[in-house]
């Protein structure tokens, strides 16, 4: 199983638009190129968070993208989402009303062990995501850079943000 | 995300198996007439199985599948990995570094927030799969069956099974 990679690279958009400050927005090129992918594949992942209400995005010269809600209101489980959709990973097929002697549909109003294990542990899977915010991933990432790389991204950020 | 389906019909494949008394095997084919799907399919899960050690089979012509250990020694943690692999669903591609702010590869040794978060929720998942063994969902299955059933079923594994 492979979450697509669009995930990481929406968390990691979402992560630099949490660190804008307020009333600034970043065009799509440039979050593209803060994050060193093509534009075009980033556009994509950028609508679909864009639907999912996670960013919003301006018109005209001074468009640009920006965060829709304050980033603590923002999940990776949201993100996880937008990108990948909430249909559960495990697809139950009923295989147990199949072959030689299936059960019959009536005795199968409830889902499966099988199938009812997969989703508790998607559940799990999701509550987890639940718990980490954009706040916590700023936090995380601010932790891990020093003085040099403050200014380089402070100056990346002036030049790149409307 | 999607799961293989694969996993799907390796879970019932063991529950079958489980539900074999002391010293039987089923024969592949017979799995796959069970479970209502094409042997050359159910195969290469069989195989799969086998390799992780969830499954045994024997040779020539008493030959059939059984499983390796208890029932209640096999998980969906098992199983999930025994089909899926043990790779994470979430592959850091080290976005941080990329782009012409990016961090240095020394101050990245330890992992960035985005990837220790799926991580860490991919871990919820599967200890939630390794709570659920062979005899729970075997315990579960056996609620669902009428005494009409249960005759099918036992006359099906008599004739089925070596």
């Amino acid at each position: 199983m492979r979450m697509s990679e669009g995930v990481e690279w929406a968390a990691h958009a979402c992560a630099v638009l949490a660190a804008l400050p307020d009333g600034r927005a970043l065009p799509g090129a440039r979050i593209a190129e803060y994050l060193g992918v093509p534009p075009a594949y980033l556009a994509k992942h950028l609508q679909a968070l864009s639907r999912a209400d996670i960013v919003v995005t301006g018109r005209g010269p001074a468009g640009g993208y920006r965060l829709a809600r304050a980033p603590a209101a923002i999940t990776l489980n949201d993100i996880a989402s937008a990108i990948e959709g909430r249909e559960p990973a495990f697809r139950c097929q009923e295989v147990r009303q199949r072959g030689p002697v299936g059960a019959s549909a009536q005795a199968c109003k409830r889902p499966c062990g099988i199938a009812r294990s997969f989703w508790a542990a998607e559940k799990a899977w999701r509550a987890a995501l639940r718990e980490v915010t954009l706040v916590d991933l700023l936090a995380d990432a601010a932790r891990g850079i020093d003085a040099e790389r403050a200014r380089a991204l402070g100056a990346w950020f002036e030049s790149a943000a409307r």
